[in-house]
């Protein structure tokens, strides 16, 4: 009998990225496609999604019969049960039916979720989480995302709409989040907020390697690991004001949900290295009660950027999320 | 057939509350007794629990055999699968198995739970959760308790720990909260936040109807209850500051959870009658972003004191719990 292969997709306002599993779940093939390229149009998505896994198995030298499945985590809040995207900050589809045109296309069966929630649920199948039952994910890029494994499943929320961990308020006179309110997490710790802080502190007329870097908006990720490694004073504070805020968030966290792990990922946390989860830890005690923190795990996503890609996997081969 | 009845009991630190069910799931029979009536030792409250389940047999006027089950909620962190009270606040019991010499005693299944936990649990089988599936409970009492259904079960998180709404730091430069925190969301809304503050304000030579109520401690709620009709200035400001913070608290667990419903139970709430529902609504909708707010029922508890009595008959009747 001919080799099964699982293709899974990380669908993002900029790129997707695709990957090709073989049944001992091992990535034999990659494909990276920028998402501008497509244009802005729902259906342009919907023709680059199709056309990157043409190509995949194209280039992969596979048979399309041999397509078990395909998979995909994208930005947004997903109907993951019929495969809608009902509403996406960085993509144009509004209530958007994309399983239906590609089981039609490729005559197999097609999962999407949201992309946070889908890489929590990577890193709980194959990746940090592990062997836990209750897992609590942030994932910390140019937004603040979230998402919660409790009981043994993926939890969405009524209307798929939970999960929002980086819109915790954790001080309603803080600085404005791109939601509207003040002091959310993601106001204060994720790429934007940490943006926020250097540029607030450059425009007082402080010096940072990063003042150029924010000048427009956001920072790519590998200037901060840069400007740390440089010990530059302005970076270091931000990111020890981010993970301040992410300590106490994690300790709310913790308090709500007695997890066994919460996991860190994304682009800020890989930028930061080794210094990320020391900065945390050092502070989350103070926020949650001892006797749950106990037997809490805190540690890093062990899937980096696949996260995704791997929970797309999961999607396909256990049914029971 | 003789009719079969339930036994159920709300296990307070100040007071045991017994109730007959009979299989309509109507209330046959009520008992109160005072805990501390029976001593402060673990031997002392079991013996108590038994001579209230004997008594209101007795009163009841029914037949030991047609008592079907025994169930309880309980303050503490309560393994719930094995009926064991690993810690409590208010009780003396530590790792201490209720369970076994209950069901000794008489000869049925005995059920225990967090007593939050089980008034939530009790909303949503017959009260203002009913015919949901993601409840959010937060009792207001002397300190803030906290209870979730999710995806329909009740959820307890690892080793029974989780669903600590009360100790969610809202502000970490807040005041000091019974927990050794700051800025707890109990610290802010529960009868001892709002106690602290109206003392506070006394202290500084404010006058108020409740001075004296709150000079050792925490004020009873029939107190408040007066202070509020009389429109008692400081009463009043400590109310708003409750529900101001409550209302962040709020949103922040819509964002987390996308539940169909918050529901607010406890002494608190019952003392401030029809003004605490409006005061929270009022800023809630600053505090959780609108698209999830839109699916979110927020309202008062509807079985006032008796959610823990109805929860504990749902443990007994409804197993996949």
């Amino acid at each position: 009998m001919a080799e099964s292969f699982y293709i899974c997709l990380d669908i993002g306002g900029t790129k997707v990225l695709g990957a090709i599993f073989n049944s001992k779940k091992e990535i034999v093939y990659r494909l990276k496609k920028k998402t501008k390229s497509a244009g802005d149009s729902s259906q342009n998505i919907e023709d680059l999604i199709i056309s990157v896994v043409d190509e995949m198995i194209v280039g992969a030298e596979i048979n399309k019969k041999q397509v078990v499945a395909i998979a995909a985590g994208a930005p947004g809040v997903i109907n993951q049960e019929e495969g809608i995207v009902l509403f996406s900050p960085n993509l144009p589809w509004r209530n958007y039916n994309i399983k239906k045109p590609i089981e039609e296309k490729f005559g197999v069966p097609f999962y999407i979720g949201n992309d946070v929630n889908v890489g929590v649920l990577g890193e709980y199948k194959y990746g940090a989480g592990k062997g836990y039952k209750n897992v609590v994910g942030l994932f910390v890029g140019t937004g603040m995302g979230g998402g919660l494994i409790l009981d043994g499943k993926l939890y969405t929320g009524h209307q798929f709409k939970g999960a929002e961990l980086g819109h915790m308020v954790l001080n309603s006179e803080g600085p404005r989040c791109n939601c509207g309110q003040r002091g959310c997490l993601e106001a204060f710790s994720s790429k934007q907020g940490i943006s926020d802080y250097i540029r607030q502190q450059t425009e007082r007329g402080r010096e940072s390697l990063m003042a150029e870097a924010v000048k427009g908006g956001i920072f790519k990720s590998k200037l901060l690991k840069a400007a740390l490694e440089a010990n530059d004073k302005v970076s270091v504070e931000a990111v020890e004001r981010a993970c301040h805020y992410l300590a106490v968030a994690t300790g709310n966290l913790i308090n709500i949900f007695s997890p066994e792990v919460v996991i860190y990922g994304g682009g800020v946390v890989e930028a930061c290295g080794n210094s990320f989860l020391p900065l945390i830890l050092k502070d989350v005690d103070k926020y949650c009660m001892p006797s749950i923190r106990d037997t809490v795990e805190i540690r890093n996503a062990a899937l980096g950027d696949d996260s995704i890609l791997y929970g797309a996997l999961s999607m396909i081969l256990e049914k029971d999320n």
